[in-house]
């Protein structure tokens, strides 16, 4: 059929991969014992690739919150937000959600992807002007084609670079988006968000931050990067997803001003997509009252995030350039990746393998995810079985 | 904030329509006692305008199934289908999805939003031309703006206005991407599918149909209505939803070949979206098995749809074309429109307000949706409220 050709070379590489088992795109993972372990093709593991950062993903609190939701609200809502699908618990998220980020406006989604199209492919249309931090990820690029707007890359967190960008816009600098992340998905780095706020200060503009790795995850209450760096108020909105520190699944936007609820009626993307169901709202936000109420989760995250990063940086990995929950080890060709990806199965752990062209560089890496739930001895079974793999693996530099 | 001037017309529509509480839109359903009754604003109502057609929301077996995944797979996976969010559930729904339609290949999505962005906007790229039904979904047309393809309208339901469009296309026919529903949610009307299948035959062309409000609904098995038309064997791809008849969220594509398994490398909305949490996978397959063992829930909302369908017409509202669970009733101006919904609403019945430029030829409407759960008490419940508004409607022919 014609009209899979152009995927044929894709097809071919892709095939080549498949034939490992397990493979390292839509790895099964059979069994799920816990937020830490789980079984992959007969072998179990510790879970060392997901974004479960704060391991809530079997917090009693919330897997009974999701249970009773089930049985008094039924398994889902058949219907998009603005029909039949918003129930009380929907709202009741979104002032929660509102509350806790101290903002008078939340929208609630059904997935993180279709948050970043229903606000970013709204916001910014045929005649507005996007610049995005040039690592960003890719349901912000499709939220932009989305749109229609004309998209400028900057260089990833410099805002040097993105200052340059916006004085050549001249007038049309101060209705420009400009789209930043928190925490990096890839590198685990975190944008220079006081710089670029100077920028905005500056030339205008208006700031949306992705806060999907570092919402739950950085800041003296988990509110995020922006917290972190104390410039709230100058985020005009703060994007997120509920499947990374929440748990679940699902997305938000909270807006600085309450002007973004005109969204809710020109967002195609939230028009037109069932609600999220409410055994997800109700796990969702017992989760964001775990994350308030328990500080120590971050802190736990924090110390798992150093000391494997020690542990691997003594191994003499080539790593992230800082400290991060996301922690890529780079690991030479795509062929030794995959390799070392499937020899770090055998010695029972999962992590992600990442290849060109997802990563930044060209770079081949293989990225550790840490979470709250893992023990230190956890940690120490991740660092080991790098260890066992060391001497395998040639690097230059 | 000039980025959200561009929607000052519809904010000063909008807020007109907020200010009657409850609002048509994103209408709060405060309590759901059961998959056909829930309070809004203080008033219990009969929910008529849900998409719960087989009414499974509340199905023991469904719910019993998300509570048990939910305590041994937990709240969320926390990944994409690509990384770490494939468990062996979501393989075992994609089989026995596959099963059920009986085709060698089922891609699973979180909503049919992102099943539709996945599969046409990554199909349909630039170089293709996709060939439309004029009443197709709004998510169909995003997934063709996002893929980037050349668009073509052709009449809705007319297989000649198809052909002679394709004609005009030359060479260009053969590759071609003609996209139908099943059943249209707007007027519950079908595709004249044999038809535009006899077109397929001679002109060529890859076809796909969104069975969204068809899937569970319509064929002597459920299968949709390509079964009903016995056609399956010339739809190249099932477009189908869990939102409506499945009771949950998520979306799906069937592929006729297993070609289409190279989209799980190439989708962008499968690659960078969040896999549906293990509870919502498992409703899903508990749903998808009621539906093949009990054809009797078909014969009930169908019986329903016929009973609705015949007692509005008999008090001279003017309806949709023909007999189906979506029942769209006639309401003269927006203004009437809004008032209409409105006095429903205290008599006891909720249903959706569409008005125009999201209805066909600019019609403001009421959309009833039936389910198999209705008793036909509640039917005839729904019928006297349409009754008792009446006179107050004073509709032109």
């Amino acid at each position: 059929m014609g009209l899979y050709d152009k995927f044929s070379r894709l097809a071919a590489e892709r095939s080549s991969l498949q034939s490992l088992d397990p493979s390292p795109f839509g790895t099964r993972i059979d069994v799920v014992y816990s937020s830490t372990r789980g079984r992959i093709g007969g072998t179990d593991v510790i879970l060392a690739g997901t974004n479960n950062y704060l391991g809530l993903t079997f917090d009693e609190d919330a897997i009974e919150a999701a249970r009773h939701a089930l049985t008094v609200e039924g398994t889902g809502t058949t219907g998009s937000r603005m029909a039949n699908g918003s129930y009380g618990s929907h709202s009741a998220l979104e002032s929660e959600l509102a509350t806790f980020l101290n903002r008078p406006s939340v929208m609630v989604f059904s997935t993180g992807y279709v948050a970043n199209l229903g606000i970013i492919g709204t916001l910014a249309g045929p005649r507005e002007v996007v610049l995005l931090d040039a690592d960003c990820h890719a349901s912000i690029y499709d939220a932009c084609t989305l749109g229609g707007a004309e998209i400028i890359r900057f260089h990833h967190n410099d805002a040097k670079d993105l200052e340059r960008r916006m004085l050549r816009l001249g007038d049309r600098a101060k209705d420009a988006l400009i789209i930043v992340e928190g925490i990096y998905s890839m590198l685990g780095d975190v944008a220079p968000l006081k710089e670029i706020v100077d920028v905005k200060r500056r030339l205008g503009g208006f700031l949306l931050v992705d806060e999907a790795h570092s919402f739950g995850v950085m800041g003296a209450n988990g509110r995020g990067l922006a917290e972190e760096q104390d410039v709230e108020d100058d985020v005009d909105i703060i994007l997120g997803t509920f499947s990374k520190s929440l748990a679940a699944i699902g997305g938000f936007a909270a807006g600085r001003s309450s002007e973004m609820e005109v969204l809710r009626y020109a967002s195609r993307p939230y028009i037109f997509t069932a609600s999220p169901s409410p055994s997800v709202v109700a796990s969702v936000r017992s989760a964001l009252k775990t994350i308030a109420a328990r500080p120590q989760l971050r802190e736990k995250l924090w110390s798992n995030a150093q000391r494997l990063y020690d542990g691997l940086a003594a191994l003499g990995y080539s790593m992230g350039p800082r400290v991060s929950p996301v922690v890529p080890v780079m690991v030479g060709s795509k062929e030794q990746g995959v390799k070392f990806w499937r020899a770090l199965i055998d010695q029972g752990v999962y992590v992600n393998l990442v290849l060109p062209p997802a990563t930044p560089s060209g770079v081949t890496l293989v990225r550790c995810s840490v979470s709250a739930a893992h023990t230190s001895v956890q940690i120490d079974q991740i660092i080991e079985a790098f260890a066992a793999l060391r001497p395998s693996l040639k690097l230059t530099a």
